[in-house]
């Protein structure tokens, strides 16, 4: 049965009815609204829009931020305050008429890739989003790992270095506060003003230089933003050796806007990975992009969909 | 069924008979022999002699090091070489006569707890092991993370800050390095050499403070050695932290030699989980010291004993 798996991000909201296959048969997207009650009718409408004319079975939000997945709420997003506390599926369940649960953003986009993308052919896959942030999921066993409420696969707030930076979650030293988009936006702002000849030097004169500049700078050459990247693949290989010890996986998939910088970044993670992990789970575990992009979310959370009553999403389900 | 559990440890292998409720009805222990050979015959010989007079299906080796579960061999023990490479199912199997499984000690130990202990009312139970160095399991939706592999679950080998201590296993910042009975140890004859009117200094002019004198000092109300175990609590609870994002459980569960410090070390973890992990794991997770002690590796061994063909061992089995 086909399910329809809706993407609820921090600017868009992108809604798809997906085969058992992985098949997007239709899609649509609207802009995140900031308000409680605009969001959910932005849901519905998107839902609406793309079920029409196709048998579905059931509906998968995938929601930044941390859910509590017995009362399928969100308890906690930074990113996304509309979303917090919202009985989502109380009020967009009798609006859609169709099963509706909800799932971490990270953990539904790990789904997709387990299913569809670069884990499609192990059943141990550590999947890692760098944006704006770090988030992520773990598939161990052919299992998602939810955790006890559903707030598991918090990849991006293990602690890399306790004296780092400050992390937007109000820690220091998270490996989302050393390797998001937002840390090499940082970081190409202080190397910028050091090597003021660079051409990420010169861009700081005009502006104020972000992560994605540092990522444009490095594939033209620029030696600053070279190193900016590598410095941020070498922390992310820190983070990474800790999953490759923990969880054993054969596949970690790197996926979010920031591995469009791919090898720039991944091949300093490997050689990090290759000095703090350990043998046999070292030497296994291929660290590569991931490969759905930006659909991710909306088929994870659709094949998600299709199991909604279970804790537990078993391989083929 | 009965089954055989065999904790093979650094300095004594014990092996015990155990009924599927956990109960141990006789029990052996012998010296660990260095030599491979000796080693072997010395697991065979404390098998037969539980076994005489039981009813038994199987055998499961409790050992340390990072094992290959599909050649139930392990591939790196760095605190018991005599183990490593050892084809010990081969070797076993036809001596003992019964089928025999292999799984690393921490993953065993954290199984016996979860079945038998401090984690037998949950689905969700992470387990740390605090000795010489640190060890520890995962159990997640009431599976035993064991990874592609085998080698899973190495929760010692977490960098918690990059650029400190360097650890047994090479690399710089591991949990391990920080917060075993060994970081224990080393910081406790650094404060002595600070404060050398302390209970700590004046020991330390005697003789070379260990791990356990920090513990038994502090337990006499040192201030000195005291200081040292909040500081290893802290560490430790950079490191839960990180735990607790990642696996959202509702037990952590604190084993091994140095958990007989208890609150001296339990109270600082808890305070920094609570800084630095998120809501609403942050909430759930309780943390406390393991209940089995020194058996959680013969029972957790025994009870994994008696689904050896499965890579997952479900709950009940």
């Amino acid at each position: 049965m086909n399910a329809i798996g809706v993407d609820v991000g921090g600017t868009k909201i992108a809604a798809g009815v997906v085969t058992p296959q992985g098949e997007i048969l239709k899609e649509a997207r609207y802009p995140t609204p900031t308000s409680s009650g605009r969001l959910v009718a932005s849901i519905a409408r998107a839902v609406a829009e793309v079920r029409d004319g196709f048998e579905v079975g059931g509906v998968c939000l995938a929601v930044p931020g941390l859910i509590l997945a017995q009362e399928n709420k969100v308890v906690f997003s930074p990113n996304l305050h509309a979303v917090e506390g919202v009985p989502l599926k109380k009020e967009l369940e009798p609006r859609i008429g169709l099963p509706l649960t909800i799932e971490n953003d990270g953990n539904a986009a790990a789904w997709g890739e387990f299913r569809f993308g670069a884990g499609r052919e192990v059943d141990h896959l550590v999947f890692v989003t760098l944006g704006t942030g770090i988030g992520g999921g773990v598939i161990t066993h052919g299992i998602l790992m939810r955790g006890a409420q559903g707030s598991g696969g918090e990849l991006g707030h293990v602690t890399v270095h306790a004296t780092g930076p400050r992390c937007a979650c109000g820690n220091h030293g998270c490996l989302e506060a050393l390797a998001s988009g937002t840390a090499i936006g940082r970081r190409g702002r202080e190397v910028a003003s050091e090597r003021p000849a660079s051409a990420l030097g010169r861009l700081a004169v005009e502006r104020k230089v972000l992560g994605e500049d540092v990522t444009e700078l490095a594939q033209k050459g620029d030696e600053a933003a070279l190193s900016v990247l590598e410095e941020t693949g070498t922390w992310l290989g820190i983070g990474l050796a800790g999953f490759v010890n923990v969880f054993n996986p054969e596949v970690v998939a790197i996926g979010g806007g920031v591995a469009k910088a791919g090898e720039l970044i991944l091949e300093a993670a490997r050689r990090e990975v290759h000095l703090r992990a350990r043998p046999p789970s070292r030497d296994l575990a291929e660290i590569k992009v991931a490969s759905l992009g930006p659909e991710s979310g909306v088929l994870g959370a659709a094949a998600l969909a299709r199991d909604p009553s279970s804790g537990e999403y078993l391989l083929g389900s």
